[in-house]
């Protein structure tokens, strides 16, 4: 009974059987893959209903070198131009390149004959609505397993959910902040300016001297203080994306706008892409690694965009107004 | 007057200037800037006589660290939805490191104090029509000089010119490799194989197993077997591009098409992203490059694409059909 009702919360049945999640519910693995699937569960429902006439294909999908995923979209909504929510958990043996390069840090791992047992899973996300004064939303949270050759567990947690707006809403951009900041600060008051400058440093585009959107938090290679602790601030982050964004959907998915506006928006999707295809290192790993799931990782990418050569808009208009805050990012809570 | 008719077939006052160019007309640097002005000034003309509601607007461009640039784009015109065509002349001081980045082969180079002054020239083109039974073209012709610490200087070309079809047209895609294969053909009968190939190797969109176009040619790096020689291959392959590229616009560029074969054409510009985005080294050493003009760099993105999650067009369709000879490159002329 216990099953069936997880089973309803979810939007398939989990990569790792329930039943295995079950008899294994201790150990963080498995309550990190519940956390993932619910989350999913969670954000693709109340998307869904603010979107009445579309719905989320859902699609399950194996790695043929271990583990697999449950990806979901909605494509062409009235709402919502493409929203995809991806889970994956994937495991099997890595080179000591490609473990190294999964480590922003770069520690060093000792490796059984060159080869490290993995184990990665993750809820990810991006949301690209119609109207352009509903922003973009991105969120992502992620845990890996490495095993050494001496047997001893690297672990760590990564993730983050961030912003795009296509025009500057200053309330939006405060209830934003406010609902990360109060996530992270349930357990540590340093998490929220730590992950908020991280977060405007990672997505920045070097070459346009922009931030891919006005932020939010951001972290990766976390390892302390212990594994129960981030986990749990994991868990709160998970559970605030859907007061996060939603609210702000609501508030303007009935909003009018121009054709001029909606030709903003779609050259803020080119720079959306610029950011995902040069920059992004989860897509640029996807891309390089064997095996993986090409149409899962580049669901980011927005349904439609835009590059005009030499775009400038004017001075002091609202075009001017967002570029200044992705120049110079701006803190939105104290 | 000899300056005044120079002048009337180029698009804007060369980088180096005209009697600087004069003075130092034996000089292999001087006569390569020659070729890229005049080839840029042929291609604008010969694209605009197309369109004769749209013109090129010219952009003349400094770069702080030494050198400049003509770029020249034409944008929602009637048969162009975005043509642009480049010069680029820049010269200065390269770190070890980024020269080594500019040779594929990566020899080595003996810098004095770290540095190594160098020149770098080239035209280079993207043209992106609305017509989808009108297929993309790009063309890059390129020479770089880097003097070693010893005072010897290590010289190289690097070019080909490249075609990517919405659809298949079989007499298109003869026609474009022939006058190829007949400029290489002056040379040595060895080059178009070898190119061609190389070609089809370099335009490779790994992640989806699709390459970004039917090819043309493609080289890099050349140095044999001598600077003259060289040169004039360079100068045939830059005088075909019209003749490859006119004919079949004119031909298609009035043909009536679909929504359906527009779309089609939009989710091929996506891919066209992916590629120049992700893979093209001349795009990426662009935007790794201090100083370098983005906009210049980016102009080869296209006004518009499009992204949709899982596109697989049914078997036997005219879309199957161009993925067909995308996955299994095809031998057009013997």
């Amino acid at each position: 009974k216990e099953e069936e009702e997880l089973q309803k919360r979810f939007m398939a049945p989990p990569v790792t059987g329930l039943r295995e999640l079950r008899r294994r519910r201790r150990e963080l693995r498995s309550r990190m893959e519940l956390l993932i699937m619910e989350t999913q569960g969670e954000v693709c429902r109340a998307l869904a209903a603010l979107d009445p006439g579309a719905s989320f294909a859902v699609d399950t999908w194996e790695r043929k070198e271990g583990g697999g995923g449950i990806s979901c979209v909605l494509q062409d909504g009235e709402v919502f131009e493409k929203a995809g929510v991806n889970v994956s958990v994937v495991f099997g043996l890595l080179s000591e390149e490609a473990a190294r390069q999964m480590r922003s840090r770069g520690k060093s791992l000792k490796a059984k004959d060159g080869k490290l047992p993995f184990c990665a899973m993750g809820v990810s996300s991006v949301i690209h609505p119609k109207n352009p004064h509903v922003p973009t939303m991105h969120f992502n949270y992620r845990y890996f397993e490495i095993e050494e050759a001496d047997g001893t567990k690297q672990w760590w947690f990564g993730g983050g959910t961030d912003l795009t707006p296509t025009y500057l809403n200053e309330e939006d951009a405060v209830h934003f902040h406010k609902t990360l900041k109060e996530a992270c600060d349930k357990h540590d008051l340093k998490l929220y300016p730590k992950y908020k400058k991280w977060c405007d440093d990672y997505f920045f585009i070097k070459h346009r001297g922009e931030r891919r959107g006005i932020g939010g938090i951001f972290f990766d290679d976390v390892d302390s203080p212990s594994k129960e602790e981030v986990f749990q601030f994991v868990k709160s982050c998970a559970k605030a994306v859907v007061p996060c964004y939603v609210p702000i959907v609501k508030r303007h998915c009935h909003d009018s706008f121009t054709p001029e506006e909606k030709l903003w928006q779609q050259l803020r999707r080119g720079r959306y892409v610029e950011f995902n295809l040069v920059y992004d290192r989860g897509t640029k790993f996807g891309l390089l690694t064997p095996g993986s799931r090409i149409e899962s990782i580049l669901m980011s990418l927005p349904l439609t965009a835009r590059w005009e050569y030499m775009h400038t808009p004017p001075e002091s208009s609202k075009e001017a107004e967002i570029l200044e805050v992705l120049r110079n990012p701006k803190d939105w809570v104290h």
